[in-house]
């Protein structure tokens, strides 16, 4: 396994990659790996002959200077679980290296980067365009793959790759989750124990979602007032969104007709001692009124 | 030579010329071209294999629809010039083509699109760096070519490449002038005939600024007094902005020192009878009080 730490070489050496006629897949991640990363590789593996993972903290992705500080590191780990898993190319570059200095370019989806997690926390997904857009260029893929968990990023980094036409695929990869069916998250470990215990209650709120539009429910009233009392049953659970949400535009859902809708949501949870944050966790489902959710 | 309308294609042959061990440069053009982009072609010439040209009138760089409409449109003459200066591919897509439905990604270079032009005409350099952005990726060329009558929007895309890391190398081409040495540029067509006599106000101005910068003079006052006055004897012009910049940052330059400072202007003269807007002529000279301007 190789590990490079510039543009330029991570640049040349996909050129020679591609000029020998092999498909690269990147899997773009801030590192602290987990069972849900490795799905990712995995996935990139079914779809190429090179297995590219790239571990970068994206400074200008986080709002808090203390989530960015507390962001948990690991890279001796990490780099032993993606040798472990088969990874071709590990690309992990300073800060400096991207974002050189003077750097002013910014990359933007205007609409898609507005509701839900975009009103939480102004300029994230400005960072995560624009480091995808770099990274893209640094290692001219041939498919990139991203978790389904963070819903919304997945659909603004499509939306980016088709508006600029960025000549890669994007694949999805379903959520990974833990036994209890959290999912899986580089945050999970700095919930404290009884957050941990109690997070499970996003999913609980998914299925009961789930169960009252497949039952017949149609008022968005009455399904979001049944998702927030589930919720509200985890003392600690503080709700950050609720919301239905167009499928593709996410734009806001007035009414449930058999059109699929997201059912997206942000929740904090306090962190363990000495850490003052709240932890926030998201997930979500594609409620498909018809035929039952596909997750 | 081929000429070729989706960026599917587009970057298709660019893979298989890339495969092939050919070299491209591109030379981005909104067409009504003359003999500046024309120099611009032999550059891209002097630069690479394959010269490739992209004709398209990027509607998200007009401020007003006015101009936008009054552009000049003559994609047969075009054509024939660029066959005649041997360009290999003319890449000439439709509005629909690089902007599809529901497209809403933006390329913005922060600082240096504020001053200057920027500041006259708001967002027309995230349309100018976000179309280039797209015809980089569909074009995937080794070099892009561009004329430095068009500082401010050269240093902005200098400054993208190397921001979000284009594998891309950027030429820029000194001005190709008209006899007169009035800065050759497409909307020259549109200036009434007493405008266009008076049009080389603008080359005097700059030369006047020269001469009194290898002459010894320090004051920033007293050249943009000279330059303002100089341009004032064309009854016609109305200045837009006369500006010293620094070369690299545009930040405002305060004092005339030995280092190098862009003098950038734009000036307004009446159109021709029918056409009510004034047109917006620009030039620009980088002084340098140690050793005379390099241009």
């Amino acid at each position: 396994m190789q590990v490079i730490e510039t543009i330029r070489a991570l640049q040349l050496l996909s050129e020679a990659e591609r000029g020998a006629g092999q498909t690269i897949a990147l899997v773009p991640t801030m590192g602290a790996l987990h069972e849900g990363h490795l799905a990712l590789v995995d996935a990139a593996r079914a779809r190429a002959d090179r297995v590219w993972v790239s571990i970068f903290v994206n400074p200008t992705q986080f709002n808090e200077p203390s989530d960015l500080d507390a962001y948990p590191r690991q890279l001796a780990t990490d780099l032993a679980a993606c040798r472990e898993r088969g990874v071709d190319v590990v690309f992990h570059p300073s800060v400096e290296e991207m974002y050189p200095d003077g750097a002013q370019t910014v990359v933007t989806v205007r609409e898609l980067s507005q509701p839900l997690c975009g009103a939480s926390r102004p300029g994230h997904f400005d960072g995560v365009t624009t480091i995808v857009s770099k990274l893209l260029l640094a290692a001219k893929p041939h498919v990139a793959v991203f978790g389904e968990k963070d819903y919304q990023q997945l659909a603004i980094i499509r939306r980016m790759v088709s508006d600029l036409g960025f000549d890669v695929e994007i694949d999805g990869v379903p959520t990974v989750r833990e036994p209890d069916r959290v999912a899986l998250s580089s945050r999970n470990v700095r919930l404290s124990d009884a957050s941990r215990a109690q997070a499970c209650v996003l999913v609980a709120a998914l299925d009961a979602a789930e169960r009252a539009v497949t039952a017949g429910e149609t008022s968005i009233e009455r399904l979001l007032f049944l998702v927030r009392n589930e919720i509200g049953k985890a003392p600690l659970a503080r709700i950050d969104y609720v919301e239905l949400r167009d499928p593709d535009s996410l734009s806001a859902v007035t009414e449930i007709t058999d059109r699929a809708a997201l059912l997206a949501l942000a929740v904090g949870f306090p962190a363990k001692d000495g850490d003052s944050e709240s932890i926030r966790l998201i997930d979500n489902r594609v409620l498909r009124p018809a035929r039952g959710h596909v997750d």
